[in-house]
This record gives C-alpha cells, sequence and structure tokens, in this order.
C-alpha cells in the first residue's frame, strides 16, 4: 500500500465527463489498495473569469478581497470531484483550505505556506476515504482566505504530499511529461523517464511551463518523488527524483527557452567602481528582477556598455525607473530590445564534463547564429539570441547533444 | 445615525456594471452617517449552473458537497462588492458565513441559523467601514459549509439584522415594493407604502415571491423592520411593519395567487373514523405536504369523497403512494388535477370586519367561476379554482375590494 497525492490541473478537470474521468482514474489507484488525497485546481478558465471580474471592478485591489474572489474556482472543483467519486463508490470529501488548515503568512495573492494540518485529511485516509483539497487556496491566522499565486495548485501537491510523507505526488496536466524539448518546435523530442530535481528546477526555471518553480524547488527540499504525467492517456510519465536515483545520467538533459525576457543596453556608462550597483540598486528596489548581466570591456574615453534582461513585461517600467536615474547614474543611451530568446541547456552530467559550453557555441555560430549573452551555472548554459532564430537554434542543439528520438 | 442591513439579490449583483451601482448606492448611505451591513446574493444565473455540475454528476448528491459547491457563487459577490466599495473610497471588507461565523444546524441544502457571531461585524461597523456578507451560506459546528435553501440570503439579511439590532434591513430587489397583487396581470395594482408582518407572511406562503416566507417569518419574531425595495429605481418601497404602525388599516391589503399546486380527489371513500389520519399520515411520511382539505358531506351507502391539494412537483409521487395505500385504506378512484389555482385574499382588517369571504364568492359567482375548494384562516380567505380563471379572478376580486390604483 502507498501513499499517494494527485494533481489535477485546470485543463483535467475542465467539465463535468473530466471530472468523471478524474474520478475513474481516482478510483483506480484507490482500488489498487492506496491511501489517495487529490489536490485539484479550478476549471480552466474559470480563474481567468475571476481574475476579469476583479480588474474591472478595481486596478488596484485588495488583495484580501482578491483572493477570496478567486479561490472560490477551486472550491467548486473540490466539491464536484468529491460528488463524482462518491458516485462511483469511493468515499471521498472535500477539504477547502481553511478546513485542512493550510496556514500560509499574510502575502495575499502569493502567500507561501507556512504550516499544513494533516490530522482531519489522515484520519479520511486511514478510514479508506478519498480526500479531495481544493488547491491554490490557504488561510492566514486571522482567518483570511490567501492563494498562492498563479499555478500555486502545483505547490498545494507538493506541500501536501511532504506533510502527508507521500511516498509519490503525481502531477497530472495535458502533456505526457517532461520532454528533453519543447515537442511542439522539436518535432523528435523525447520524453524523459526521470529528471533530477536540479535539472527540473533549471528547466522550470528556463522556461519549461510544466511545472511551477516553486514546487520544484519545494519537492527538492523535501525530497518529494514527483510524477509528471498526462490526464489523458494511461501511460508513465516523467518522474522527478534524487540523482542517485538515476543509472545513467546524460550529460544534457533538457533544452529549455523562453521568450519572456527582454534586453536592454546602456552605452556610454562611466566605468568606475559601484556603477552597477547605482543601477541595479534602484531596478531591485522597484521590485524588477535582473536575471543575465554581462558587462563589455571597457572601450576608450572611460566608458563602457552595459546589457541585461528583465522580463518582458517589466520592460517599460524599466526603462522609466532607468530614464529617471539616467542623470546621476551617467550614461549616454538605452537601447532596449524586446526581441531576444533566451536558450538554456541543462545537465547534471555538465559537473563531471567539459566541453559543453563550448559544443553550444559551435553549434550556433555553424547555424550563423550570433550569442549576445551568456550565462552560466553548474548545471546549465544559457544564451540570449535574437528571437527570430528561436526554433533554428532549439533544433540544432537538440541534434547536436544527441537528443533526437531515433 | 442608524444601523442598516441591506440585502441585494441576483439580478441587482448581476454582472460588474450592476455591482458597482450597487456600492454607489451602498455609499450613499454611508455618506448619510449609517452603519451599514451588505448580505449579498450569487451573481444570477451563477447558482443555477452550480446547482447545475451537481446534478450532472450527482442525481443521489452529498448535501454537505453541493453545500460547498454551490456557497461559492456569494462568495465571489462578497469579495467584489468589496472592491467595488473601496475603489470608491469606502472602507469594506467581505465576510463569509465561517468568518463571521454564522453557525447553522447540520441540515445540510436547507440549513436553520443557530447563532450569529457579530464581534468581527459590529468592530467593523464601529469603524466606520461596510461589512459585505455572502449571504444563503452558514457553517456548522465541525466546520462544513452550509447553506439556507434557495432565496436564504433574505434569511441572512434578516437573522443579521436581528443579531446586529438594525434600525432596518432593507431588501432589494427587482420589483418596487408589495403590491396588491401582481402587476404583470393586474395592470391597475398598487405599491403598498406598508404591509404588517402577518399579511407579508400570508402573501409569501400563498405565492407571493417577492420575499421568502421563512425571512418573513423571522422578521416577525425579531420584530426587524424590512423594507422591500427596487436596486434599479430610487424611491421608497414597501415596509413591513408591527400592526400598531399602520394607522388607516385597509381591510384587504392584497390578493396573492399560486400556480404551484395541484388537486387531487379520491373518491368512493369509506365514510368511517380515522380515515383521513389513514391517508395523510403515509403521505407525511413521503415527506409530501397537504395544503388545503376538503371533505364531502357523505353520499348514500357509507362512502364519500375527499379532495385535497398538494406542491405540483409532488403530484406523481403523491399518486404513486395513494397507489400503494388504496387497497388498506380502501377507495374507488384516484382523480388528479393540476389545472388548478389557488387565490387568496388577505388582510389583517378581516378579524374586524365581516363578510370579506362572502364578497369573494360573490364576486366569482358572477364571472361564473367555479370554487372547488376554500380554506380559510383568520387574516386569509383561499380557493382554488380552474387555472384558466386565474387572470380573470385576481383582476375581478382586485376591483371588488377596491384596490384598483385610481
Amino acid at each position: 500500500m502507498a501513499r499517494l497525492v494527485q494533481k489535477f490541473g485546470g485543463t483535467s478537470v475542465g467539465d463535468v465527463d473530466r471530472i468523471k474521468n478524474v474520478a475513474r482514474r481516482v478510483k483506480r489507484e484507490v482500488e489498487a489498495g492506496n491511501q489517495v488525497a487529490v489536490v485539484v485546481s479550478a476549471m480552466s478558465g474559470v480563474t481567468n473569469q475571476l481574475v476579469d471580474y476583479v480588474r474591472e471592478i478595481s486596478r488596484l485591489h485588495d488583495a484580501r478581497e482578491y483572493d477570496t474572489v478567486v479561490a472560490s474556482g477551486e472550491q467548486v472543483t473540490s466539491g464536484l470531484l468529491a460528488l463524482a467519486l462518491q458516485a462511483i463508490d469511493v468515499p471521498a470529501r472535500s477539504f477547502l483550505g481553511w478546513q485542512i488548515p493550510l496556514r500560509t503568512d499574510g502575502v495575499h495573492g502569493r502567500a507561501r505556506i507556512e504550516e499544513i494540518g494533516t490530522e482531519a485529511i489522515e484520519r479520511r485516509l486511514n478510514d479508506g476515504q478519498v480526500a479531495v483539497i481544493a488547491g491554490f487556496q490557504g488561510v492566514t491566522a486571522d482567518n483570511r482566505i490567501t492563494t498562492l499565486g498563479r499555478g500555486g495548485s502545483d505547490t498545494s501537491a507538493v506541500a501536501l504530499a511532504a506533510a502527508l510523507n507521500a511516498d509519490r505526488c503525481d502531477i497530472y496536466t495535458d502533456v505526457e511529461g517532461v520532454y528533453t524539448c519543447d515537442p511542439r518546435i522539436v518535432t523528435r523530442a523525447r520524453k524523459l523517464d526521470r529528471i533530477t530535481y536540479e535539472e527540473m528546477l533549471e528547466m522550470a526555471s528556463q522556461g519549461a511551463k510544466v511545472l511551477q518553480t516553486r514546487s520544484v524547488a519545494m519537492a527538492m527540499r523535501h525530497r518529494v518523488r514527483v510524477q509528471v504525467l498526462s490526464s489523458f492517456e494511461d501511460k508513465p510519465g516523467t518522474l522527478v527524483v534524487d540523482e542517485d536515483e538515476i543509472v545513467e545520467q546524460q550529460v544534457v538533459s533538457g533544452i529549455a527557452y523562453s521568450r519572456d525576457e527582454a534586453k536592454i543596453t546602456l552605452t556610454g556608462l562611466a566605468d568606475r567602481p559601484g556603477i552597477a550597483a547605482s543601477i541595479f540598486g534602484p531596478l531591485a528596489a522597484s521590485d524588477i528582477n535582473v536575471d543575465m548581466i554581462v558587462q563589455n570591456v571597457s572601450g576608450g574615453g572611460g566608458t563602457t556598455d552595459l546589457t541585461f534582461t528583465v522580463a518582458k513585461s517589466d520592460l517599460d517600467r524599466t526603462v522609466a525607473r532607468l530614464e529617471e536615474i539616467r542623470k546621476d547614474v551617467g550614461f549616454s543611451g538605452i537601447v532596449p530590445d524586446p526581441d531576444v530568446v533566451k536558450v538554456s541547456v541543462i545537465g547534471v552530467g555538465m559537473r563531471s564534463h567539459a566541453g559543453i559550453a563550448s559544443k553550444m557555441f559551435e553549434a550556433l555560430a555553424s547555424r550563423g547564429i550570433n550569442i549576445q549573452v551568456i550565462s552560466t551555472s553548474e548545471i546549465k548554459v544559457s544564451v540570449l539570441i535574437a528571437e527570430e532564430y528561436a526554433e533554428l537554434a532549439l533544433r540544432t542543439l537538440h541534434t547536436a547533444y544527441g537528443l533526437d528520438q531515433v
């Protein structure tokens, strides 16, 4: 007997028939003798509708009321799935965040989980019942509803799996697992059977949308075995596990990309100590996250160029902030460029293998693709290139690292 | 300074613009120096959609999960109205049933209110804030969400007005108040400025849909001054008050009708003591409510006829139950007739005025309308007639009792 947490996303519970389908899938695990807790998202489209209502009423809304409104979507699905389970003779009950209770801090709209009361859920599981948990939501110490941020149901599921000491956390979604690259672009992409937490974390934070970064970080911290699999097909997905559970590690496991960043170059910058801090300090204070940074070698006349990337959605705000500090800091030009894509090659094997980065640079050069910015970590190499080369670069790299399906 | 409870129904909060409109209306009361608690229903159509989801999944549903699902509609509206108030600089916060807490018994789907914690709301009101309360919902002692039955937001509002010792409970709806008769049928119907609790209770239970019977009974018990008024027009509505607040009482205040009843006649019934109990006992045990009853004078041969009415929605079930007991009880025929309407003339003045009933019978006879069943109470005379005469009967009686608008 195992204890499982299953999580179903918005498309998996998109209508009544799909909810019934989910119930049958849950039943199969119950009949196999497992204890099952299920975490559900809102029916697809519902959360967006609720967010639209809030925005129509007020741009600068009270995040506590926002949370009260949008958390209702998961409430509906949890009740409906409990009913669908009962209808096929699986005893079940729904749990809302405040009923568990799943305690969070008071940062409404993107609250962090502080503590999960497991007593009520454990009692149900030990009774052979299925606990159906409304994802994405929690409750503060003063009994206000909070939400964990978009995609927060993944985080709910992993946190619950950790709190319940579950043997596995199955994240059901609309893809079959984690791929070596986005299969909509690279048709030869392969589904990975296993991937390490570290790689999954890089994949998620470098643009792969299959799992929320935060939920992967939590899984890694608590060593929760996570499986990503399709709710529409009946086959095993990708297991996210400890490195030592993977016998034969690939050097490169996957290639991620992100179109969500924009590049900014500051020209004619005084080349003096503390200049970087005088720029990135004000940006950080304005809650603007900077990702890649490269400072060019100083040209003549004591000036240099500085290039960095920010979220595309922050571009206008960033340029405005830079204009404000231009005089004080002293630079001659601000050159924004939203037409870039970040491509990242990821693999824990990099730690022990040399030449991964140079293979990347050579492969891109062979296609005439210019690299604008480079950043690396222990298990990742990222480059920024012109957006028009995105697909070509991904296919080229996929082949170069021997990832193509045979 | 007065303390008010305002309740807005589903059509009044049917979309974002209407919610903003409600916010402006609430603001006006706040600016007039009043303390305001607002009770809201779900946006029109939402509750029906949620109920449909539940029914698609399971006909025999767990009422606890049903409540979890359908209560979400009021949750959304309460959050949105709080936001709309804040957007026009009125401090406000939402309260869900469990946050108040509004404690109910465990009869899910039609729970009864047991206790209302007023401390948190009072604190907000005394702070000059508006408390926006999700109507229709409560919470059991073991923290499950309950609902009060359809139209339960009226009950929430009146109960809250009683608990908060409010000076008035304003029920905003899509009509301008309580009319002498349904103005869609009787064009000369007049809006009443005042009506007594007793009359309003009879009006509601005899078919007038403007207020839920249960909320009127509660208002009467706790002497809550209730006003029914339009959320789309800006004029006073109808005040439901104690009899001694009405200086010049009409003999007849209004005429109600209900198409929701069906007639059943049992023929060839043995005319012996205990025969009625042998029929109505089993029906009551099957949760079938019987309204009007008339037993005809015994014919020859020791047999008689018995006529009574039940809710139209219970007709098939009633006939089936009667078939089961036909042999034991002993009657020859079951004659169901759904094509009837119950017309009721209501007024506290009847207590001191004779001739009200006979005027009714004469007026109907003058139009050739046959009366099938009669029942009376201290302040009401009801008759059952063929449905095809409904409109004619209402107009005739409205004129006969001098209720027509001049």
